[in-house]
Formats: structure tokens, sequence, C-alpha cells
């Protein structure tokens, strides 16, 4: 792999040049923006032929008048018939990172197809690390640095430990931000494109190696190199790094879209199933999915079996996710004989305990704590999904501390133990719950379908740390 | 049927007592909390033998206290050793509209059930309209009228055309609240309990019959009388009145705890799932899809086959829809030869024309009303989907501009336009969406889900009318 090494630089600019930054497009204004909300240090040079300034920035009038030596990254936004004597006249400055945003290449049958094919071997001539062309850019949230010309990541940039690659712009746009609407913490979001020269595969060896990231949520169209990608899988799965997956392409016309898009072969639906199940890498439907799975895998720790407890106030909500459980394949162990002794004794007299574990609504008044030690403790259970009451400024007491009762259990659980909100999460909840690490349900199957994930992929690592100890003993 | 023609009465009552109104349970200060939210216009007479008020209003220390002639609804909220006292003398007063709170019944083995059956026989005997025990009462949003002692319902109470009933008190408020956070506005919204008396199958007649409901919502544990409930579907679907339901018990932990909690009989999964299919009951298996389905039903014009196009600006999000749809049996037609020809000329040259339709980014910035017009005049497609930005107080011109040409076209269109949101949907669209009638997708399984179930009750509203008017011609 020609690039990794050297994939540290790219991903962590100081010194920004934008080639062809107008006031026209917003794609200029959009990268300050992001830059800013980034808390980037560096300075941006916007070229453009005819302007003094851009968005307040003095402008320089072309490539050659660039400062010498200081720059380290372009980020290119113009049209697609200029692009080749731009990325030949960077090279010429030694500017060998490059963000190319423009489109007009492989997703554009022929004369496209060719550009990038032109631009590919340009790239490979003199060295240069290109993301893109048809992509919008990444934000190095962890470094604090990104060249980002989306214009729809919504919501406060909350770092933290998730890392995103995405192929398709506006849908990694509404993936990232709906991470960050759930209170989860991003390290490097990537829109990548077509791909031309870094690729998918490149992105997430770098995620998988660079230490800031403990889980990788993808949108994918298409895998470029299969033998690369199991390597990958099989150093993230010795790490402990789970990789999650959307991939389009399960359905015919998913695979046209695919095809016309950013130019990826979406591959055999059956060939590649099996082979993300074998290599554990998660696959998902959805993109709520996505965002609960890789948060359920950033904020709990892997459980040691596959047996859940839930615990409600409700006989309705019981039956409810009992049904849930069982359509989604998730075991709902009876809970251990001296558990119903203990929860009979705890609970109100006309509550019957049993896994979901209804304590009634006059139980939620009155003990909680004694309950959740109970589940923790039953050798049968591996996960607890406990009731929460989503905090706020106003919250009554009770409820509060129910709430600071879960979250300390936690360090000493060694369980994961999931807070099943009931009411509407507030965003002063979300920031409780992040600033707590406590995965939070607040999309009834979204949720059951992340601790399905989860319990998946737990089960994977204990497959893998066996077959990692076979062949060590033989 | 002996209470429906007085339940009229029942859910709109004028003068409310309340037997056991005190402090110290949460109860009380939640009904009038409520009645004060719905802009309730009648008094509130607490009866507690100790207090001269209670919550600021003077309290009665006896049901023999309360003033002649001038009370229509109580509410009961004593323990249940003291219920079939209060309700005698409820009735001895002549007050015969019964709202009983209290828990410890059916839901309890033994002494519970022995219980409920000496109060069914008080009540028969006494014509007494009772509801519950073991329910939260309900909330008659289309006449400002109600008794409700949840603690849970949150949002603005807006009123609208759909109707919900829950035999779950704690589930029931979680629906109620999804629903108002949505945007979508209840008629009447019932927490039903242990239905001693007031059955689902008497609260559906009524909403089917009281013309102020178009939809309705229900989570049950189990229905009470199926050759009742039958007719009551049948005049549902002569009125194209759909009922959506949320039924626990696809599993055998999800008996046990419907069992546990209402005492409802959950009965045979298979038998269930055939009868609601058989007479158009529309069943969904989490409560985010029963408001999803619910708010379809209640904004969108049946379609007229089963034809679904999808808009979208993003090949990646046009995969992802694509593929849903294939898992979830809904069809994307290809479009005529027309509309290719007419997308062509409306779209950038490197757009190619399909369904799902990828205007890409830059068609969306133009021309959008003539795609939209070919898509809805395709003979192809019976319902439209397109992407839309939620506005906001800030939203460009642009996005705005399309927003408001989707709405234009919701009356002539005939066919369904649902709004496919881009970006996160913010208190401010949810109003915006609401004042238009539009309904709007923000979680896509469940919004899809919900165009599936709204194109499987349209099949069934043809069957039905075939059946009829087979009926009538033989």
């Amino acid at each position: 792999m020609p690039w990794n090494d050297s994939l540290q630089g790219f991903f962590s600019p100081s010194t920004i040049t934008v080639i062809g930054a107008s006031v026209k497009n917003h794609w200029f204004g959009n990268l300050v923006h992001y830059c800013r909300r980034l808390g980037f240090q560096g300075n941006i040079y916007p070229v453009n032929p005819g302007a003094a300034e851009v968005c307040g920035l003095p402008a320089v009038s072309s490539i050659a008048d660039l400062p010498e030596g200081l720059i380290d990254f372009a980020a290119v936004i113009v049209r697609s018939s200029l692009v080749l004597e731009t990325v030949r006249a960077l090279a010429d400055r030694n500017i060998k990172n490059v963000l190319l945003v423009s489109s007009g290449f492989s997703e554009v049958e022929g004369d496209g197809e060719r550009l990038q094919g032109e631009l590919v071997a340009l790239c490979r001539e003199r060295g240069v690390r290109l993301m893109g062309p048809n992509c919008l850019g990444f934000l190095n949230v962890a470094r604090g640095t990104g060249a980002f010309v989306g214009g729809s990541v919504e919501g406060e940039i909350i770092p933290g430990d998730i890392g995103i690659v995405g192929q398709s712009g506006a849908t990694s746009e509404v993936l990232a931000t709906k991470m960050l609407k759930k209170g989860l913490g991003i390290s490097l979001f990537i829109s990548s494109g077509n791909e031309a020269v870094i690729s998918f595969e490149d992105c997430l060896e770098y995620m998988i190696g660079h230490g800031e990231t403990r889980v990788v949520a993808g949108f994918i169209e298409g895998f470029r190199d299969g033998r690369r990608l199991k390597e990958i899988a099989l150093e993230a799965a010795r790490r402990r790094i789970p990789i999650v997956v959307l991939k389009v392409g399960r359905s015919e016309k998913g695979i046209q879209a695919a095809r016309s898009h950013t130019g990826a072969i979406a591959g055999n639906e059956m060939v590649t199933g099996a082979f993300l199940r074998q290599y554990g890498i998660i696959r998902v439907e959805t993109i709520e999915e996505l965002v609960e799975t890789a948060g359920i895998l950033s904020r709990c720790p892997l459980p040691a079996g596959d047996g859940l407890a839930v615990c409600t106030l409700s006989g309705g909500l019981a039956g409810l996710y009992a049904d849930l459980c069982a359509s989604l394949g998730i075991r709902l162990p009876d809970l251990s004989p001296d558990s119903i002794v203990a929860l009979k004794g705890a609970l109100p007299p006309f509550a019957r305990p049993g896994n979901p574990l209804d304590v009634t609504g006059s139980g939620f008044t009155t003990g909680m704590e004694r309950v959740l030690r109970i589940l923790l403790e039953d050798g049968n259970t591996d996960i607890i999904a406990t009731l929460s009451f989503p905090p706020g400024p106003g919250t009554e007491e009770m409820l509060s501390a129910h709430n600071e009762y879960i979250l300390s259990q936690l360090p000493s659980a060694g369980k994961p133990v999931i807070a099943l909100t009931f009411r509407e999460v507030s965003e002063y909840a979300r920031k409780f719950y992040h600033d707590r690490g406590l995965y939070y349900i607040e999309h009834t199957r979204d949720g059951f379908k992340a601790i399905g994930n989860l319990i998946e992929y737990a089960r994977f690592q204990r497959r893998f740390a066996k077959r990692i100890a076979g062949a060590e003993s033989s």
C-alpha cells in the first residue's frame, strides 16, 4: 500500500490552500466554516485569479504565487476540465496532499471515466495522495483540523472515538449529523467519493492503526479490494475495533444506484454477506441502525455471554420488549431462583418477578438500587437494559437518583448496563448520558438491534480469541 | 352493548369529582394539570375527609356532601379495598360515569381477581359506566375535556383526528407523547386498563362512530370479544377509518407479560394475525411504527395503486431507499419512457433518470417543480416520496421554494406526496409540516414501513369495495 504511511500527514493539514475558491459556490465558505468549528489553528490561502479576497481571506491569483514551503494541503474545487492541470501545478509546488471535490469523473460514463483514468495515472506518476473526486472531504475532530466542504453536518462537533467513512457525500453528512445529535463523539469523519487514489480500504486501515478510533462506521457502495479488506478486518479484530457497515446493493435497484453513483461495484450479495460475517464486520440496514450500533460499541464493554435482562415499570412495555427480543433473536434468560426470591423481597407484593422484569410503577419509586444489583449479580445475565428517566433541569429527585445509581454501577459492573429511556430525550439528557459514557436507547427497535449487534460482535471476538489461541498452541 | 349509547356522556364530563384526592399522590395534581392543558371549563370537586382544600381547590369531606345534580363524572383514586363502597356511594348520588384509577384487581391473582368480579357485578346492578381499574383515564382533546392522571404525556396537546386507545398506561403515554412530538393531532386518547366494564371494543366503537376520529391507533394486550371486534372493523372499513394496532403477544415471554399485566388473554398468535388481516386491521411491531402509520393515514389520501416513486439528491440515498423498499416489499416501478425523456431534459447531463431518481446535488438547486410534475403525471406511479429540506427560520430560499412547491401540489395531486426529510427536523419544521397537513419521513425505516402500510390499507379498501359491490349486485 503506497499511501498509508503518509496518510497521517494527509489527515492533519496545518496550512491549507483552496484552488477555485469563490464566493459563487458554497464550498469554500463551508470549508472555512468547518475549520472554525474544528478550532483549526492554521492559515487558509484561497487561490482565485480574479479576486483580492474571498470570504474575508486574502486571495492569491495562482498556484505559482503561493508562498514557498509553507502549504501542506490543497483542496481543489475547480471544474473537471481544469483538474489535471491544477493537480500538476500543485505537484510542481510540492503540494502532494490533495482533496478533489469536483465531480464529473468515473460517475459519468465515457468522458468522465477517461478523465479519472488520466487523473489516477498523473497521481501515481507524481506521488500525489488524492482524496476524491466527487467527495466532500474530512473532519479530523481528534486533531482539530480538516478540509470539509459539505453544508449539512449539523449540531455541535463532539470529539470522540467513532471513525466514520462514507462513499456518498450526502449520506455521510446525514450519518455524521445523526451521530452528533445522539451525543456521540467522532474521531475522524471522511467522505471518500470516487476513491480514484485513496480508497475506502486506505481510510479504514488508517483508522484502525492511528489509535484515536475505537469503532468504525462505514457507508459503502462497493469495496475495491477484498484481499486487503480481509487483512484490515483481521487487524481490527486483533485490536478489538469493531467495523460496522451499511452497504448498499442488497436489491437489484440498489445495485444499479450504486453503480451509477460513485462507479463502485456492489458485488455479489451472498458472497459479500458471508465475507463480512466471517471477518466480524457488522452489517446494518439503515443509517439509524448504524448510529446506534456504533454508539453501543463505543460506550459499552463487550458482554461475556448473550443473556439480556430487561427491567421496566410497565407490563405493556415488558410485553413489547419481549416480542421485540424474540423477533430480533435476543435471548432473555430466566432469572436464577435466588434472584426471584430476592426480587420478591424487594418489590411490591403484586409484582411478579421475571425477565423482562416489570417492577410496576410503584416499584420504581423505591429500592431500585437493590433490584438492579440483583439483576447484575444474577449468573444468568450478561447485559442489563433498565428503564431510565432522561434527566432534565427539572427532573424529580427520585428519577435522578435512579439515573445516578445506574451510572455508579457501570465501572464495577463489568456487564454492559444500558439505559432504556422512558419519556423524550432532551438535549440536556443527551449531554448528561454523553458526559457519563452511558449508552441509551431512544428508538426501541434500533436500540434493541444495536444490543443484538453488540452480542453478535462479542460472540465473534470469543470465537476469534479461540482461533488465535488455537493457532498459537499448535 | 349496554354502554355505548351513553359513552358520549362518559367521554365529555362537564363537572368532575375526584374521590381520594390528596397532595400525597400525584394523580390528583396530574388530573388538574391536564384539565388546564385541555382548556377544561368545568369545575373539579376533590373529596378528601381530612382536608379543606387540595392543590388549591376547595375540598368536600365525603361523597354525601357533594352538591346535588351538578356532577356528571367521578374519578376514583382510593385504595382497592375502599373501591366497592366508593362506587356504591357514587351510584347512590346518581354519579354513574366512573374512572377507576386504582390498581389491585384482576392483575393480582386470587384476591384481586375476586375483587374485580364483585366490582363488575356491582356496576351491572347499578348501571355504572366504569373505565379501569388500573388505568390512567382519557384526554378528549376534540372536546376540551378529560380526566387523565398520568404524568408522562409531554409536549403541546395538539387537536387532530387520530384516536388512541391503549390497555397499558405507561405504554399509552409513550405512544401519545411520540404522536405529539411528531406534530400529529389527537382527537381522543384513552388508557383503558383492566377493562372491567368499558372494554377496548367499546372505545373503538365509540371512536369509529363519533365523527371526530379518522384513524385509530391501539396498543393491545388482548381482545375481549372477537365477534364484536369483527363487526366494528367492518363498520370502520365502510367509513374508511383505518385501525392500526400494536398487539403484544407475538412471543411466549410477551404472552406471559400481557397475562400478568392487565389480565388479558393474548390469544393464539396465528389466528389473531389472520383475523386482523382479514378485517383490514393494520398490525405494527413498535410504538414508533404505530405513530408513523397513524400519521401517514391521517395526512395522506389512499393511493390508487402500489407503485412508489422516490426522488432524492444523492446516489447513496437512492441505493439505500431501493434496498429498504425491496426488503419491505414496496414496489418501485420503472418510470414511463416519456418520463425518462422529459427528465433528461430537466436534469443535469450526468444525471441518469430512474426510480429511485437521483437528481444529483445540482439538480436540486433548480427545476424541481418540473421534475416533481413529471413524477406525478407518470401513469406508473401512485405515491411520490421526495426529498424535502425541513424548513427553519433561517432556511435558504431555494429550499423553502422547493418545500412550498411540494405543498402546492398536494391538493391537485390526488396521489400522496410525502416529504423525505434531509437534515434534522426541528420543532419549527414539525409545526410547518403539521400546519400544511404534510406527512414527512424522519426515521427512514419507520417512514417506509408506514408507506408500506398505507399501500396495504389502500389495497384492502379496494378489495373491500369490490366485496360490497359484489354483495349489492347479487
